[in-house]
């Protein structure tokens, strides 16, 4: 184990004194929804770095992002109901276009010109429902993730989601320190002290952080064990990316100590895992977590990715958990500083990403 | 279907932007309770306009309405008990006659002149229960509504009570505006888009509005059913009163369609109906709302009367769901215009009426 | 029954407004916890006048109190665990001494010396665990209260807790003034409007007030039956000894009406307690309540005890019931102010003394 430098030489002050709770970037896309939850018919109420959206599945297929806000006065439009061209509101009956036109107000033969709401740009992205938050003009498809493996005949899955009493930069924190593990998650995802013991490598990159972390010869988690049940050491390696405005991208794996990993794989023992994150910020104070970590589809039944989504779900509670108790302790005592460690190199850096591009947009 | 101008031409501002939450009217009549609230003995908090109030039914059997906050360490008097010369506080047993004053202070022999507690003057008029918030001397029986059917041996009832975590004047909007029945109330008081596509009679009162709609043609509303179970086409009409402070008076009533209502009543068929309603501000932001709606009582049995009662308290909850929502957006982002309609008529001169009288007291 | 003046000559402007919520006293010992709340291995999170704690027994068996935020990113100390030398942080593993210092961080060969956390002041006094929140050099082992009942052969009880959400002062006024034995506590511990007629003696102490009550010839409480199921009219007395920052400290009991206290012990009837109880505040608006009352141990068995304690837990609720809802309305309308009355003598010198006490602490 090689000693690290003890503090972070350059920490900026957005870490040390932990800024959460916005603001947002807009020109960007954020997850919104998974694919399911916008079955034929559905409206959906998702609120998104405060702006409360409704969306909905239109007859061609696509789906459709409109202000949740009836212009008339402001009902939610999400307590109304899908028709064949619209969407209409459940008070007093105003219908309004894909487009955020309003197209029939009951009793009136024309429909004045200012009726009309908020539309987003929305697309839908290999299972992921993405919102452009800014002009509707500006939303730039060449800029989606690539979460690939969210649909793919080569990986397999069951999608998660959690809500947070807690703002985004939190679980951020969280997300680009994986020392966490041989703490948080002691008998789920971690299972031993070295992993927070290992020094790993932070890359910049031009919209985020690339982190990667080795760690050999120890015990196996007791998250492998559904798909792995092995007993003895293991080397294991993470390596993800961490991009605006809050995606996580990852590899990982694990195979006997001391074997390659391709030796491992002509063996067909150890495990590798593709993993797709999204915290989104629904208000200052609360964010969505989409999440997913599918292993090959040619290794494992349903009871293998069942089983594999309850252990996650188990060890996110524990996130959950920590993150909120933290929160806590940062509204009792507001302004309290932060002291700066070496485990703490990607969040800097990812925070320092951020507030270039929070200054992009002059946020 | 006649094609209606599609704005109010001189919607005034406080449509616009849906004030809500006060201020309140203090020289007037509000319901604050059903008289069977108040039993003998019973004790009842009551907060009305943000005043608690402490209500209880005197040896004489009238009641008496006091500040529901002892003079001594504030404790609320509703945690005390009756006696038979008054109420006495629970905490320490100041003793409170009816008008207020302090009777008894254990362990004095002379109790302080400045003990006392304010008193509001009440009546218990034809089942309602009414507090008169302004000064007691100005209290005016005069002024008492026409709520009638309340107490008739022509009408039966059974009174209900729902509590709102909404400003009184979003149900105001809502009672004045009956186009959501067709939205709000398809499955239960609606049951036809005809509804919100007729245009209603709208006429100033001196201290309200009266309202006018009559549908031709379409089906019967569910409701109509426990009492009248017709399916064929029927003529409706609905005529009421709404009147400062949040009451409403309703007379209505459907027919066979293309018979006159006399013609009904002749034959025994259709229904008519007397609706008293009253909206009472609990605090800024919650509300009292008392309601019955009575049908004649030489038709239909103590079952009839149960089932208009169920059927009246689920499209009233499909209001009070609606308004909360609403609510929250308002919450949300306060200050969004609201785009007035043609549809807002009467509750932009109900608003009209009501910040007139606002004015004649000063607030 | 002797008459009282009626109102307390020089009532300060502290018990006309009741102010409630602090500042509180920082020099002082603070009742934290019941010694058996700290099992070895245990850590407790107790928030102490707004400021938020970890305890725990140390492999020596003394406690230690640190502040419940890790220096690094303030995740509570109390989601981590014991360890033989310290207490690990469950987010990230950094480890303190019972002092304060981290004394290992995963990761580095060093540990920074900023690395470290507050510290408190703190002692186990014959079941109470005492946190003194000032200086930790300051902390004077000479003040803490004789609560030697608590920890004593002769006496045998059932230790209690409460948690109010009302700010600490009203507790305080609550025990002040026993008066409200008569009406809030009829039931249980009052019995007789005679406890609120009778006038009490108050004494100044250094540090608090002293309070004595003779009721004679009055039924007894239904609290006693356990121990002692008499129905005759019985003499009553209580003494205690109130003191900063909240500690009450009384002797009470009670024989048959006529009979000495020496010729009821001789005959072996009659009843006699030493309770010990304290009011800590959590934050502002809440408290934490400690309490005890105990019976001769060669007086009545473990039912007894039992009885003694379910019998104080009821009138207790009681007291908090009244309690929140004096909060309530206080909250409701704040500024308004209180009628002064006799019965108040004990707690508007009581409020003098802690006004005092905290002027000297330049609060």
């Amino acid at each position: 184990m090689s000693a690290m430098s003890e503090t972070v030489p350059a920490a900026p002050h957005a870490a040390v004194t932990a800024v959460a709770g916005g603001p947002f970037l807009r020109n960007t896309w954020y997850v919104a929804a998974w694919s399911h939850e916008l079955p034929p018919g559905a409206l959906l109420a998702r609120t998104i770095a405060g702006e409360a959206l409704v969306l909905w599945r239109t007859a061609s297929g696509s789906i459709a992002a409109l202000e949740d806000r009836c212009c008339h006065r402001q009902a939610p439009l999400s307590c109304g109901r899908v028709e064949a061209d619209g969407l209409r509101c459940g008070y007093h009956g105003l219908k309004f276009a894909p487009d955020g036109r309003c197209i029939e107000v009951p009793g009136l033969d024309r429909v004045p010109p200012a009726a009309r709401v908020r539309r987003y740009a929305v697309v839908e992205h290999r299972r992921w429902v993405m919102v452009w938050l800014g002009d509707v003009d500006a939303a730039d498809p060449t800029r989606l993730p690539d979460n690939h493996a969210c649909d793919s005949p080569d990986w397999r899955y069951r999608p998660g989601y959690l809500h947070y009493d807690t703002p985004v930069e939190l679980i951020a924190d969280n997300l680009l320190d994986f020392s966490h593990l041989s703490y948080v998650h002691a008998g789920t995802l971690g299972g031993s002290d070295r992993i927070a013991a290992i020094r790993p490598t932070v890359q910049d990159l031009p919209d985020g952080v690339r982190v990667e972390r080795h760690v050999p010869a120890v015990p196996p988690p007791a998250y492998y064990r559904p798909l792995w049940p092995y007993d003895g050491l293991i080397d294991r390696w993470i390596r993800y990316d961490f991009l605006l405005p809050g995606v996580l991208l990852m590899d990982s794996g694990a195979q006997p100590a001391g074997l390659t990993a391709d030796e491992a794989a002509q063996r067909g023992v150890g495990v590798r895992f593709r993993s797709c994150q999204a915290i989104t910020p629904e208000t200052a104070s609360s964010t969505h977590y989409f999440f997913m970590e599918a292993h090959r589809a040619d290794r494992g039944d349903e009871t293998v990715t069942e089983g594999l989504y309850q252990g996650l779900l188990a060890a996110f509670a524990e996130d959950r958990a920590m993150i909120t108790a933290q929160w806590h302790n940062l509204q009792r005592t507001p302004g309290r500083p932060m002291l700066p460690l070496a485990m703490d190199a990607a969040l800097v850096r990812y925070r320092a990403c951020l507030a270039q591009a929070l200054a992009r947009e002059g946020r």
